[in-house]
Protein backbone atom coordinates (compact mmCIF):
# COMPACT_ATOMS: atom_id res chain seq x y z
CA UNK A 1 0.00 0.00 0.00
CA UNK A 2 3.05 2.61 1.11
CA UNK A 3 4.44 1.63 -2.20
CA UNK A 4 0.78 2.81 -4.35
CA UNK A 5 0.66 6.08 -2.55
CA UNK A 6 4.75 6.88 -3.12
CA UNK A 7 4.14 6.15 -6.64
CA UNK A 8 1.09 7.97 -6.50
CA UNK A 9 2.55 11.37 -5.58
CA UNK A 10 5.20 11.49 -8.09
CA UNK A 11 2.40 10.25 -10.59
CA UNK A 12 2.08 13.45 -13.03
CA UNK A 13 -1.33 14.11 -13.83
CA UNK A 14 -0.83 13.57 -17.66
CA UNK A 15 -0.23 9.85 -16.75
CA UNK A 16 -3.05 9.84 -14.45
CA UNK A 17 -5.31 11.05 -17.00
CA UNK A 18 -3.97 8.43 -20.01
CA UNK A 19 -5.08 5.60 -17.52
CA UNK A 20 -9.13 6.22 -18.50
CA UNK A 21 -7.76 6.64 -21.71
CA UNK A 22 -5.85 3.34 -21.85
CA UNK A 23 -8.63 1.39 -19.32
CA UNK A 24 -11.50 2.13 -22.12
CA UNK A 25 -8.77 0.76 -24.46
CA UNK A 26 -8.39 -2.82 -22.87
CA UNK A 27 -11.87 -2.98 -21.57
CA UNK A 28 -12.58 -3.29 -25.87
CA UNK A 29 -9.47 -5.99 -25.61
CA UNK A 30 -11.56 -7.64 -22.95
CA UNK A 31 -14.99 -8.14 -25.25
CA UNK A 32 -13.22 -9.16 -28.21
CA UNK A 33 -11.52 -11.54 -26.19
CA UNK A 34 -7.76 -10.44 -26.31
CA UNK A 35 -5.65 -12.52 -23.80
CA UNK A 36 -2.25 -10.10 -23.77
CA UNK A 37 -1.29 -6.99 -24.90
CA UNK A 38 1.98 -4.77 -25.58
CA UNK A 39 3.05 -1.70 -24.96
CA UNK A 40 4.37 -1.27 -28.54
CA UNK A 41 0.22 -2.25 -29.52
CA UNK A 42 -1.38 0.32 -27.31
CA UNK A 43 1.43 3.04 -27.99
CA UNK A 44 0.49 2.26 -31.98
CA UNK A 45 -3.33 2.76 -31.25
CA UNK A 46 -3.72 5.16 -29.30
CA UNK A 47 -0.71 7.54 -31.34
CA UNK A 48 1.38 7.66 -28.08
CA UNK A 49 5.24 6.65 -27.36
CA UNK A 50 5.84 3.05 -26.00
CA UNK A 51 8.04 4.11 -23.40
CA UNK A 52 5.55 6.90 -22.10
CA UNK A 53 2.78 4.04 -22.38
CA UNK A 54 5.15 1.96 -19.94
CA UNK A 55 5.55 4.97 -17.65
CA UNK A 56 2.11 5.33 -17.48
CA UNK A 57 1.26 1.70 -16.68
CA UNK A 58 4.26 1.71 -13.94
CA UNK A 59 2.62 4.11 -11.61
CA UNK A 60 -0.43 2.04 -11.00
CA UNK A 61 2.23 -1.15 -9.97
CA UNK A 62 2.20 -3.27 -12.79
CA UNK A 63 4.98 -4.40 -14.53
CA UNK A 64 5.11 -5.69 -18.25
CA UNK A 65 7.18 -9.26 -19.09
CA UNK A 66 9.27 -8.45 -21.46
CA UNK A 67 8.82 -9.32 -25.49
CA UNK A 68 5.31 -10.66 -24.17
CA UNK A 69 3.25 -7.52 -22.15
CA UNK A 70 0.41 -7.24 -19.85
CA UNK A 71 -2.32 -9.63 -19.22
CA UNK A 72 -5.18 -8.10 -20.06
CA UNK A 73 -7.73 -8.50 -17.51
CA UNK A 74 -4.58 -8.08 -14.86
CA UNK A 75 -3.85 -4.57 -15.99
CA UNK A 76 -7.34 -3.62 -16.07
CA UNK A 77 -7.70 -4.64 -12.32
CA UNK A 78 -4.33 -2.67 -11.79
CA UNK A 79 -5.73 0.62 -13.49
CA UNK A 80 -9.32 0.13 -11.70
CA UNK A 81 -7.28 -0.49 -8.23
CA UNK A 82 -4.79 2.82 -8.69
CA UNK A 83 -7.62 5.14 -9.53
CA UNK A 84 -9.67 3.56 -7.17
CA UNK A 85 -12.56 2.87 -9.54
CA UNK A 86 -12.61 -1.24 -8.51
CA UNK A 87 -15.60 -0.43 -5.76
CA UNK A 88 -17.54 1.97 -6.88
CA UNK A 89 -17.36 5.64 -4.86
CA UNK A 90 -20.27 7.09 -3.44
CA UNK A 91 -21.41 10.38 -3.96
CA UNK A 92 -23.56 13.26 -3.65
CA UNK A 93 -24.95 15.63 -6.55
CA UNK A 94 -25.62 19.19 -6.03
CA UNK A 95 -27.97 21.53 -8.25
CA UNK A 96 -30.92 19.34 -10.12
CA UNK A 97 -30.98 22.02 -13.24
CA UNK A 98 -30.71 20.39 -16.67
CA UNK A 99 -27.19 19.65 -16.60
CA UNK A 100 -27.22 17.92 -13.00
CA UNK A 101 -30.49 15.84 -14.04
CA UNK A 102 -28.85 15.24 -16.74
CA UNK A 103 -25.74 13.72 -14.74
CA UNK A 104 -28.19 11.57 -12.68
CA UNK A 105 -29.40 9.75 -15.82
CA UNK A 106 -25.80 9.19 -17.18
CA UNK A 107 -25.27 5.18 -16.48
CA UNK A 108 -21.49 5.92 -18.12
CA UNK A 109 -20.05 6.84 -14.24
CA UNK A 110 -20.76 3.29 -13.39
CA UNK A 111 -17.80 2.36 -15.42
CA UNK A 112 -15.58 4.97 -14.22
CA UNK A 113 -16.49 4.13 -10.46
CA UNK A 114 -18.74 6.87 -9.78
CA UNK A 115 -22.43 6.13 -8.13
CA UNK A 116 -24.47 9.01 -7.35
CA UNK A 117 -26.45 7.71 -4.66
CA UNK A 118 -28.62 11.03 -3.78
CA UNK A 119 -28.90 14.82 -5.00
CA UNK A 120 -29.76 17.84 -3.85
CA UNK A 121 -31.25 21.50 -4.40
CA UNK A 122 -31.65 24.44 -2.91
CA UNK A 123 -34.97 25.43 -4.46
CA UNK A 124 -37.79 24.09 -2.46
CA UNK A 125 -39.80 22.60 -4.95
CA UNK A 126 -37.64 20.12 -6.47
CA UNK A 127 -36.86 18.36 -3.22
CA UNK A 128 -39.03 14.98 -2.74
CA UNK A 129 -38.70 14.62 -6.55
CA UNK A 130 -37.08 11.15 -7.72
CA UNK A 131 -34.82 11.87 -11.14
CA UNK A 132 -33.45 8.94 -12.19
CA UNK A 133 -34.15 7.01 -9.39
CA UNK A 134 -32.43 9.03 -7.11
CA UNK A 135 -34.40 11.27 -4.45
CA UNK A 136 -33.75 14.96 -4.14
CA UNK A 137 -33.29 16.50 -0.61
CA UNK A 138 -33.33 20.56 0.51
CA UNK A 139 -29.48 21.31 0.38
CA UNK A 140 -29.72 22.01 4.43
CA UNK A 141 -30.08 18.07 4.63
CA UNK A 142 -26.52 17.57 2.76
CA UNK A 143 -24.69 18.09 5.95
CA UNK A 144 -26.10 15.19 8.43
CA UNK A 145 -26.62 13.22 4.92
CA UNK A 146 -23.13 13.06 4.22
CA UNK A 147 -22.04 12.10 7.64
CA UNK A 148 -24.71 9.64 8.24
CA UNK A 149 -23.53 7.78 5.08
CA UNK A 150 -19.85 8.76 4.88
CA UNK A 151 -19.89 10.08 1.26
CA UNK A 152 -16.77 12.23 0.56
CA UNK A 153 -17.31 13.44 -3.04
CA UNK A 154 -19.74 16.00 -4.26
CA UNK A 155 -20.66 16.45 -8.09
CA UNK A 156 -21.49 20.32 -7.93
CA UNK A 157 -23.70 21.11 -11.08
CA UNK A 158 -25.35 24.42 -9.50
CA UNK A 159 -25.44 27.88 -11.82
CA UNK A 160 -22.25 29.74 -11.93
CA UNK A 161 -24.14 32.33 -9.41
CA UNK A 162 -24.77 29.60 -6.36
CA UNK A 163 -21.28 27.74 -6.99
CA UNK A 164 -19.39 29.02 -4.67
CA UNK A 165 -21.86 28.66 -1.66
CA UNK A 166 -22.60 25.15 -2.70
CA UNK A 167 -19.63 24.38 -2.38
CA UNK A 168 -19.17 25.75 1.22
CA UNK A 169 -22.01 23.80 2.41
CA UNK A 170 -20.03 20.21 0.73
CA UNK A 171 -17.10 21.28 2.50
CA UNK A 172 -18.72 22.03 5.74
CA UNK A 173 -20.25 18.39 5.80
CA UNK A 174 -16.80 17.25 5.55
CA UNK A 175 -16.52 16.43 1.67
CA UNK A 176 -13.01 15.89 0.96
CA UNK A 177 -13.42 15.89 -2.99
CA UNK A 178 -15.89 18.31 -5.10
CA UNK A 179 -16.00 17.59 -8.71
CA UNK A 180 -16.83 20.86 -10.19
CA UNK A 181 -19.19 21.32 -13.66
CA UNK A 182 -19.51 25.03 -12.79
CA UNK A 183 -17.90 28.15 -14.72
CA UNK A 184 -17.00 29.07 -11.17
CA UNK A 185 -13.36 28.49 -9.73
CA UNK A 186 -14.24 28.05 -5.86
CA UNK A 187 -12.58 29.01 -3.44
CA UNK A 188 -11.25 25.65 -1.00
CA UNK A 189 -9.38 24.35 1.87
CA UNK A 190 -6.11 22.75 0.64
CA UNK A 191 -7.30 19.39 1.69
CA UNK A 192 -10.31 19.57 -0.13
CA UNK A 193 -9.52 18.07 -3.58
CA UNK A 194 -11.38 20.49 -6.38
CA UNK A 195 -11.15 19.40 -9.77
CA UNK A 196 -12.52 21.58 -12.44
CA UNK A 197 -14.33 19.83 -15.66
CA UNK A 198 -14.57 22.86 -17.11
CA UNK A 199 -16.61 22.22 -19.88
CA UNK A 200 -16.89 25.85 -20.96
CA UNK A 201 -12.84 25.87 -21.23
CA UNK A 202 -12.99 22.95 -23.64
CA UNK A 203 -15.50 24.78 -25.81
CA UNK A 204 -13.84 27.80 -25.96
CA UNK A 205 -10.65 25.99 -27.29
CA UNK A 206 -13.27 23.75 -29.73
CA UNK A 207 -15.05 27.11 -30.69
CA UNK A 208 -11.91 29.68 -31.07
CA UNK A 209 -10.03 27.38 -33.39
CA UNK A 210 -13.04 27.40 -35.87
CA UNK A 211 -13.95 30.73 -35.91
CA UNK A 212 -10.26 30.99 -37.23
CA UNK A 213 -10.85 28.40 -39.51
CA UNK A 214 -14.10 29.90 -40.89
CA UNK A 215 -12.11 33.54 -41.18
CA UNK A 216 -9.10 32.34 -42.85
CA UNK A 217 -11.42 30.81 -45.37
CA UNK A 218 -13.48 33.15 -45.89
CA UNK A 219 -10.63 35.55 -46.73
CA UNK A 220 -8.52 33.41 -49.20
CA UNK B 1 -10.13 40.80 -39.26
CA UNK B 2 -6.66 39.46 -39.51
CA UNK B 3 -5.27 41.70 -36.69
CA UNK B 4 -7.53 39.21 -34.54
CA UNK B 5 -6.79 35.91 -36.35
CA UNK B 6 -2.98 36.16 -36.63
CA UNK B 7 -3.45 36.92 -32.21
CA UNK B 8 -5.72 33.53 -32.42
CA UNK B 9 -2.31 31.55 -33.98
CA UNK B 10 -0.10 32.94 -31.05
CA UNK B 11 -2.49 33.03 -28.31
CA UNK B 12 -1.53 30.12 -26.12
CA UNK B 13 -4.48 27.53 -25.15
CA UNK B 14 -4.54 27.83 -21.14
CA UNK B 15 -5.35 31.48 -22.13
CA UNK B 16 -8.27 30.61 -24.37
CA UNK B 17 -9.83 28.08 -21.51
CA UNK B 18 -8.83 30.69 -19.11
CA UNK B 19 -11.80 33.28 -21.31
CA UNK B 20 -14.93 31.46 -20.42
CA UNK B 21 -13.69 32.01 -16.36
CA UNK B 22 -13.71 35.59 -17.37
CA UNK B 23 -16.83 35.48 -18.89
CA UNK B 24 -18.62 33.71 -16.49
CA UNK B 25 -17.75 36.07 -14.05
CA UNK B 26 -18.37 39.34 -15.78
CA UNK B 27 -21.63 38.30 -16.68
CA UNK B 28 -22.10 37.85 -12.77
CA UNK B 29 -20.61 41.34 -12.23
CA UNK B 30 -23.51 42.95 -15.29
CA UNK B 31 -26.36 41.48 -13.53
CA UNK B 32 -25.21 42.97 -10.20
CA UNK B 33 -24.86 46.48 -12.46
CA UNK B 34 -21.10 46.44 -12.21
CA UNK B 35 -19.81 49.17 -14.91
CA UNK B 36 -16.02 48.83 -14.70
CA UNK B 37 -13.43 46.12 -13.75
CA UNK B 38 -9.65 46.21 -13.66
CA UNK B 39 -6.98 43.23 -14.06
CA UNK B 40 -6.15 43.13 -10.68
CA UNK B 41 -10.37 43.03 -9.14
CA UNK B 42 -10.77 39.83 -12.55
CA UNK B 43 -6.73 38.39 -10.65
CA UNK B 44 -7.92 39.23 -7.05
CA UNK B 45 -10.78 37.17 -7.12
CA UNK B 46 -9.56 34.04 -9.32
CA UNK B 47 -6.60 33.78 -7.57
CA UNK B 48 -4.32 34.85 -10.66
CA UNK B 49 -1.57 36.77 -11.72
CA UNK B 50 -3.00 40.40 -12.70
CA UNK B 51 -0.14 40.60 -15.83
CA UNK B 52 -1.47 36.76 -16.64
CA UNK B 53 -4.78 38.63 -17.11
CA UNK B 54 -4.35 41.51 -18.88
CA UNK B 55 -2.25 39.10 -21.63
CA UNK B 56 -5.26 36.96 -21.42
CA UNK B 57 -7.94 39.15 -22.37
CA UNK B 58 -5.61 41.49 -25.02
CA UNK B 59 -6.01 38.15 -26.75
CA UNK B 60 -9.42 38.98 -27.66
CA UNK B 61 -8.23 42.64 -28.60
CA UNK B 62 -9.49 44.65 -26.05
CA UNK B 63 -6.85 46.97 -23.89
CA UNK B 64 -7.72 48.55 -21.12
CA UNK B 65 -7.75 52.07 -20.09
CA UNK B 66 -4.76 52.62 -17.46
CA UNK B 67 -5.93 52.82 -13.28
CA UNK B 68 -9.58 52.52 -14.85
CA UNK B 69 -9.60 49.13 -16.50
CA UNK B 70 -12.09 47.70 -18.97
CA UNK B 71 -16.22 48.69 -19.67
CA UNK B 72 -17.89 45.46 -18.41
CA UNK B 73 -20.45 45.08 -21.38
CA UNK B 74 -17.22 45.50 -24.20
CA UNK B 75 -14.87 43.48 -22.29
CA UNK B 76 -18.14 40.74 -22.58
CA UNK B 77 -18.17 41.83 -26.30
CA UNK B 78 -15.31 41.32 -27.02
CA UNK B 79 -14.71 37.58 -25.67
CA UNK B 80 -17.68 36.74 -26.97
CA UNK B 81 -16.27 37.93 -30.57
CA UNK B 82 -13.01 36.06 -29.77
CA UNK B 83 -14.95 32.74 -29.14
CA UNK B 84 -17.06 33.07 -31.85
CA UNK B 85 -19.93 32.50 -29.00
CA UNK B 86 -21.88 35.88 -30.14
CA UNK B 87 -24.21 33.87 -32.92
CA UNK B 88 -24.61 30.27 -31.16
CA UNK B 89 -22.59 27.63 -33.40
CA UNK B 90 -24.96 25.60 -34.82
CA UNK B 91 -24.26 22.09 -33.98
CA UNK B 92 -25.52 18.18 -35.00
CA UNK B 93 -25.26 15.54 -31.92
CA UNK B 94 -24.48 11.68 -32.82
CA UNK B 95 -25.54 9.36 -30.05
CA UNK B 96 -28.81 9.95 -28.13
CA UNK B 97 -27.64 7.48 -25.46
CA UNK B 98 -28.08 8.71 -21.93
CA UNK B 99 -25.31 11.60 -22.20
CA UNK B 100 -26.39 12.68 -25.38
CA UNK B 101 -30.16 12.70 -23.80
CA UNK B 102 -28.64 14.45 -21.24
CA UNK B 103 -26.77 17.16 -23.16
CA UNK B 104 -30.02 17.90 -25.59
CA UNK B 105 -31.75 18.80 -22.26
CA UNK B 106 -28.66 21.01 -20.92
CA UNK B 107 -29.35 24.72 -21.43
CA UNK B 108 -26.32 26.01 -20.73
CA UNK B 109 -24.84 25.54 -24.36
CA UNK B 110 -26.48 28.38 -25.34
CA UNK B 111 -24.34 30.73 -23.04
CA UNK B 112 -21.48 28.89 -24.55
CA UNK B 113 -22.35 30.04 -28.33
CA UNK B 114 -23.59 26.12 -29.36
CA UNK B 115 -26.96 25.67 -30.11
CA UNK B 116 -27.55 21.68 -30.72
CA UNK B 117 -30.22 21.33 -33.90
CA UNK B 118 -30.48 18.18 -34.36
CA UNK B 119 -29.13 14.61 -33.25
CA UNK B 120 -28.35 11.53 -34.83
CA UNK B 121 -28.19 7.63 -33.28
CA UNK B 122 -27.45 4.57 -35.46
CA UNK B 123 -29.98 2.82 -33.98
CA UNK B 124 -33.14 2.72 -35.98
CA UNK B 125 -35.66 2.57 -32.89
CA UNK B 126 -34.27 5.62 -31.89
CA UNK B 127 -34.93 8.08 -35.28
CA UNK B 128 -38.02 9.63 -35.01
CA UNK B 129 -38.15 10.39 -31.59
CA UNK B 130 -37.76 14.07 -30.11
CA UNK B 131 -35.89 14.31 -27.21
CA UNK B 132 -35.52 18.06 -25.37
CA UNK B 133 -37.08 19.33 -28.65
CA UNK B 134 -34.63 18.15 -31.00
CA UNK B 135 -35.44 15.46 -33.64
CA UNK B 136 -33.28 12.48 -33.83
CA UNK B 137 -32.70 11.29 -37.46
CA UNK B 138 -30.68 7.76 -38.61
CA UNK B 139 -27.14 8.12 -38.73
CA UNK B 140 -27.27 7.65 -42.73
CA UNK B 141 -28.96 10.96 -42.65
CA UNK B 142 -26.10 13.10 -41.29
CA UNK B 143 -24.51 13.82 -44.50
CA UNK B 144 -27.01 15.11 -46.32
CA UNK B 145 -28.36 17.20 -43.92
CA UNK B 146 -24.67 18.83 -42.62
CA UNK B 147 -24.26 20.11 -46.24
CA UNK B 148 -27.94 21.16 -46.61
CA UNK B 149 -27.48 23.22 -43.08
CA UNK B 150 -23.84 24.47 -43.10
CA UNK B 151 -23.27 22.71 -40.16
CA UNK B 152 -19.84 22.44 -39.00
CA UNK B 153 -20.12 21.24 -35.49
CA UNK B 154 -20.47 17.51 -34.19
CA UNK B 155 -21.21 16.53 -30.59
CA UNK B 156 -19.85 12.80 -30.09
CA UNK B 157 -21.96 11.17 -27.96
CA UNK B 158 -21.60 7.72 -28.77
CA UNK B 159 -20.46 4.32 -26.67
CA UNK B 160 -16.65 4.18 -27.25
CA UNK B 161 -16.68 1.34 -29.24
CA UNK B 162 -18.68 3.27 -31.79
CA UNK B 163 -16.66 6.68 -31.46
CA UNK B 164 -14.66 6.05 -34.33
CA UNK B 165 -16.92 4.90 -36.73
CA UNK B 166 -19.19 7.09 -36.09
CA UNK B 167 -16.55 10.30 -35.83
CA UNK B 168 -15.67 8.95 -39.54
CA UNK B 169 -19.48 9.54 -40.76
CA UNK B 170 -19.26 13.15 -39.14
CA UNK B 171 -15.30 14.26 -40.99
CA UNK B 172 -16.51 12.42 -44.29
CA UNK B 173 -19.58 14.88 -44.37
CA UNK B 174 -17.25 17.62 -43.86
CA UNK B 175 -18.07 18.84 -40.24
CA UNK B 176 -14.96 20.48 -39.22
CA UNK B 177 -14.62 20.70 -35.41
CA UNK B 178 -15.97 17.24 -33.54
CA UNK B 179 -16.18 17.89 -29.68
CA UNK B 180 -15.88 14.92 -28.18
CA UNK B 181 -17.13 13.04 -25.31
CA UNK B 182 -16.56 9.85 -25.53
CA UNK B 183 -13.24 7.92 -24.06
CA UNK B 184 -11.90 7.30 -26.89
CA UNK B 185 -8.85 8.81 -29.09
CA UNK B 186 -9.78 9.77 -32.65
CA UNK B 187 -8.11 9.28 -35.97
CA UNK B 188 -9.32 12.22 -37.50
CA UNK B 189 -7.21 14.16 -40.68
CA UNK B 190 -5.39 17.16 -39.75
CA UNK B 191 -7.36 19.79 -40.71
CA UNK B 192 -10.48 18.12 -38.26
CA UNK B 193 -10.76 20.15 -34.97
CA UNK B 194 -10.95 17.28 -32.07
CA UNK B 195 -11.49 18.74 -28.62
CA UNK B 196 -11.68 15.94 -25.95
CA UNK B 197 -13.97 16.68 -23.30
CA UNK B 198 -12.28 13.35 -21.07
CA UNK B 199 -14.61 13.38 -18.20
CA UNK B 200 -12.99 9.82 -17.40
CA UNK B 201 -9.48 11.68 -16.93
CA UNK B 202 -11.11 14.28 -14.60
CA UNK B 203 -13.03 11.86 -12.58
CA UNK B 204 -9.60 9.87 -12.56
CA UNK B 205 -7.54 12.51 -11.08
CA UNK B 206 -10.01 13.52 -8.32
CA UNK B 207 -10.56 9.59 -7.45
CA UNK B 208 -6.86 8.70 -7.33
CA UNK B 209 -6.25 11.75 -5.11
CA UNK B 210 -9.24 10.46 -3.10
CA UNK B 211 -8.09 7.09 -3.06
CA UNK B 212 -4.04 8.69 -2.13
CA UNK B 213 -6.18 10.45 0.99
CA UNK B 214 -8.07 7.87 2.54
CA UNK B 215 -5.18 5.23 2.30
CA UNK B 216 -2.99 7.68 4.42
CA UNK B 217 -5.98 8.61 6.60
CA UNK B 218 -6.00 4.72 6.84
CA UNK B 219 -2.25 4.41 7.72
CA UNK B 220 -1.65 7.34 10.26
Amino acid sequence: MAIVNTELKNAPLPSIKRLPIYLNMLRLMQVKGRPVVSCTHIADDLHLDPTQVRKDLAITGIIGRPKVGYQVPELIQSIEAFLGWKKANEAFLVGVGNLGSALLGYEGFAHLGLKIIAAFDSHPEKAGKTIHGREVFPLEQLPSLASRMHVHIGVLTVPASAAQSAADVLIGSGIRAIWNFTATRLDAPPDTIVENVELASSLAVLSSKLEATMKNKKKS
